[in-house]
């Protein structure tokens, strides 16, 4: 592998999800996971493992499929390292582990506090204690596992001191990752670049492994951070897709990428990153996670490409150089639009599916296809949104306790909007109830609450944007939560804005009782004994 | 002035107004400027006058009122410097000086490209040609203005022995500012950085004038850049709130400005903003160019302060400084909220509105607490979400050529979703039409479109997340384009989603008509010689 490549490390699935609302499904989390395949990222953070039963499944599930289906254009086609996070718990390491082997390359992350604001108010270890807490964990890891990462929480408010000493004890013990998180983004890029810098020339053994930058964007300065890292001599960024996470998230990977390749002049550094595939993979996580890319997001953004003043138009035409320095190509911003119709057929469609990424076989298909000839009727022409609307609802719904037989709604400007809903339920028997509300979405989710007999908290709702004319799919997504349980999302489309969020509704409320039913999953997420912190 | 304040120049309403879609109306425009104003502000670019009489007119009134209103908090409470832009040509400089002598601080800012690839490709003009018509210009401004700013546009992509040529000229001539943009956003912090660095040191005069930075996001980078400008001397920094701009927009006001403050102990640099009022801000503005803010976003995104995860809960319990480098109050993110309902009286809802930024009086008070009082019937607590978006529908909306009378929607899954409209038209009367859509708002914009006559094409639909509860007010913002006209935009509210997004199209097809009627507005606009270009 050349000194210059920078190995690309996505935590969407792990510190991406952990942004509120941001939580997924496993069965979205498994979608995500192969989008990040093929775009050709190093390392896939699965996730937590120790958090909850679901999230160990998630990353068993991730590492069994992801981690071993070979990647077309990787070097040797090898499929991604699977990693599992850990706090430097012996259970939490061994879960870890649990979740990862099943993949090819597996990798356990563990981490500690190094900070002493940390340590103090935290985890209430000394500078002693927590050397050999790290040393004894990544022991630990190491005999699971060959590939083992440490991150030393709050680097960048560390005494690099005592840094140097933690780090140069996990080596010894085993680590072949070190990972240096700024983890409240409170650095600037030269702060950040001399820390990674003073790392290197100071830690014993640090030229033999391989030293990882984490920054989040507190203050926008993520993307520089990392940069400067990396400059310094880093050689894996941790990222995720639109820069989701906690708080203002992480370092953004697809305006990470554009830098290095964008001002590969200066820089020399190169990724294994297929950019071409950043648009659409920046579209799955925004819709996945109901997060909206704004139009003005470098790289993915609707705009990021747009040029609306007339003089820069007229630059534009004359020489693209003038005001671009990536082609919106470069990006995959402009796809060929294949439009199908209601003569298309099933082929078409299928084929369709398989090059947007939704390679959907046997009755997913065949739901799909129905749910397509449908809207055909409905509308002129399907386009490539249309037909990623349908496929994501087809693979990325919760159980359906509650399923929608009929809704009927009548609203306007008499203020007394009304909808009937019919559900069926689990039971098999179908119920109806009509209701008032201030709209007609109101009104429709008062008539199921009526039905379903659960109240839950309505945190969120968003309607995607729609850009292809108002006939389009509407996309309605919905956050809940159900006393102080983890919050729950549910999406719907519909050619009719107020089906699709009786849609959305449905899901996240099903979502919430087939957490209640199948066991108190997300309880015991809670319970976990919080006495360490995350990167 | 201590020599650490950084001025910051505002450009929302001129580069942050060249997005897509993010056009505003002269209401509009004015109602950011004031409160751009309040924020603290150093200069408003209120706009690009010679761009079109519409520009020219908004500018006008913002330096007529702005331009002239004390500010509490300010030295000695002065308005802000009011500036236009203009190419280097005696019309645009006339023009530009036009907008804003009305105020008491004017400024005129005119510009010049300086890279080869743009002297060679757009202008067409040797360097000395370059020298003398920049020199000639900023002389010619300076006859009419005290305050002058020149930018060699793509100054980042310039040979910089050139660059110091044309600065000192111009310096020569009587720019009291001058302003380095890095156009396209390729310069990485160092080399932006080194760039001011040289400027500041080989520029005959520089010393005596202000520096100025003006960073744009395509890698990023825009908010490092600029740090990385002002560590080097410059003492102005041109931003956009919530970053908004051409392409991936400008460096973002809050989160400069908030780099600056939290990390003083480092950079030792103040500006004269007051952060508190950041979240406002950046929420008027969102809503005025219906520019969504990603939760996700540093400083004013709905996650910035928000901890999911049960590990960063705890620690933030036990000592908030573990995960927060900034309080979510420094930057007004927990205002007060103050439940308005059904027995609030006028007084206590002008306050709020007051107190909210929206000083209502007379028949705009009127209206708005007559719509207050209808909500009010409707839903049980009036949130601040709801009294924002009532005074911002009644202080934005187009001239009302075509008034909504009446709205009558049956939806639903049976698939024939009917829309019944009445509209008062130019003239008075009653005009009544129904139709079916693919769902209820394309039925509804099929039966406006029916009734008005006026093919324009939906260029996007938004409707604003809903955090406070499903009976809160739906907001909806439209951008639609007649033809090759620049596009309109408009929004509505209303807790009924459907009337809301009535609302919202028929304000923008109001806006494409009045343009019609009253004088070809927009196409002077783009009739405008594109022979220069715009940083």
């Amino acid at each position: 592998m050349s000194s210059n490549y920078i190995r690309i490390f996505d935590t969407s699935l792990r510190d991406g999800e952990q942004a509120p609302g941001a939580s997924m499904t496993s069965a979205e989390k498994l979608e995500v996971a192969r989008a990040l395949a093929r775009l050709g990222v190093d390392v896939i953070e699965a996730g937590f493992p120790a958090a909850s039963p679901d999230d160990l499944a998630a990353v068993q599930a991730i590492a069994a499929e992801v981690g071993q289906t070979p990647v077309e254009g990787r070097p040797q086609a090898e499929p991604p390292i699977v990693c599992g996070l850990a706090r430097c718990t012996r259970n939490d390491i061994q879960t870890a582990w649990e979740g990862v082997k099943g993949a090819k390359h597996p990798r356990i992350h563990t981490f500690l506090a190094t900070s002493d604001i940390h340590l103090q108010h935290k985890l209430r270890m000394t500078r002693p204690e927590v050397v050999a807490r790290a040393t004894e964990m990544v022991a630990f890891a190491k005999s699971l596992c060959a590939d083992v990462e440490f991150s030393p929480e709050d680097a960048g408010r560390s005494d690099p001191e005592f840094l140097y000493e933690v780090l140069a004890a996990v080596i010894k013990a085993g680590a072949t990752t070190l990972n240096i998180p700024d983890t409240v983004g409170y650095t600037l890029p030269d702060e950040f670049g001399a820390l990674i810098a003073g790392i290197i020339k100071n830690t014993p053994g640090a030229k033999d492994v391989i030293i990882s930058v984490h920054c989040h964007d507190d203050l926008g300065l993520a993307v520089a951070n990392s940069l400067a890292g990396l400059r310094a001599g880093a050689r894996q960024a941790e990222v995720t897709v639109n820069g989701i996470g906690e708080r203002a998230g992480n370092a953004s990977l697809e305006e990470l990428v554009m830098a290095l390749r964008t001002r590969a002049d200066k820089l020399g550094l190169q990724t294994g990153i297929d950019a071409k595939q950043l648009c659409r993979v920046s579209k799955l996580i925004s819709r996945t996670t109901s997060y909206p890319v704004p139009p003005n997001k470098a790289i993915v953004g609707a705009n990021a490409f747009a040029h609306e003043s007339g003089i820069h138009q007229d630059g534009m035409i004359k020489n693209a150089q003038t005001y671009e320095i990536m082609r919106p190509e470069d990006v995959g911003a402009t796809q060929t639009t294949l439009v199908l119709g209601k003569h298309s057929g099933r082929n078409a469609v299928s084929k369709r599916l398989a090059e947007l990424g939704y390679p959907l076989e046997g009755e997913a298909l065949a739901r799909a296809f129905a749910e397509f000839k449908k809207l055909a009727d409905r509308k002129k022409s399907v386009h490539d949104a249309d037909l990623i609307a349908l496929a994501s609802d087809e693979r990325t719904q919760a159980p359906e306790l509650w399923t929608l037989q009929d809704l009927q709604v009548a609203c306007g400007t008499t203020g007394l909007p009304t909808a009937t809903v019919r559900l069926k339920g689990p039971d098999g028997k179908l119920h109806v109830h009509a209701a008032v509300g201030t709209g007609p979405v109101d009104a429709t989710y008062k008539a199921i609450d009526h039905i379903v007999r659960t109240h839950v908290q309505l945190l969120e709702f968003v309607v995607s944007a729609v850009t292809e004319g108002i006939d389009a799919l509407g996309e309605v997504s919905v956050r809940v939560r159900q006393d102080d349980q983890r919050s729950s999302h549910g999406h719907g489309t519909d050619t009719d804005i107020i089906v699709a969020s009786a849609k959305a509704y449905l899901a996240a409320v099903n979502l919430v009782l087939s957490r209640q039913t199948g066991a108190p999953v997300h309880a015991q997420k809670s319970s976990v004994p919080a006495d360490q912190p995350v990167s």
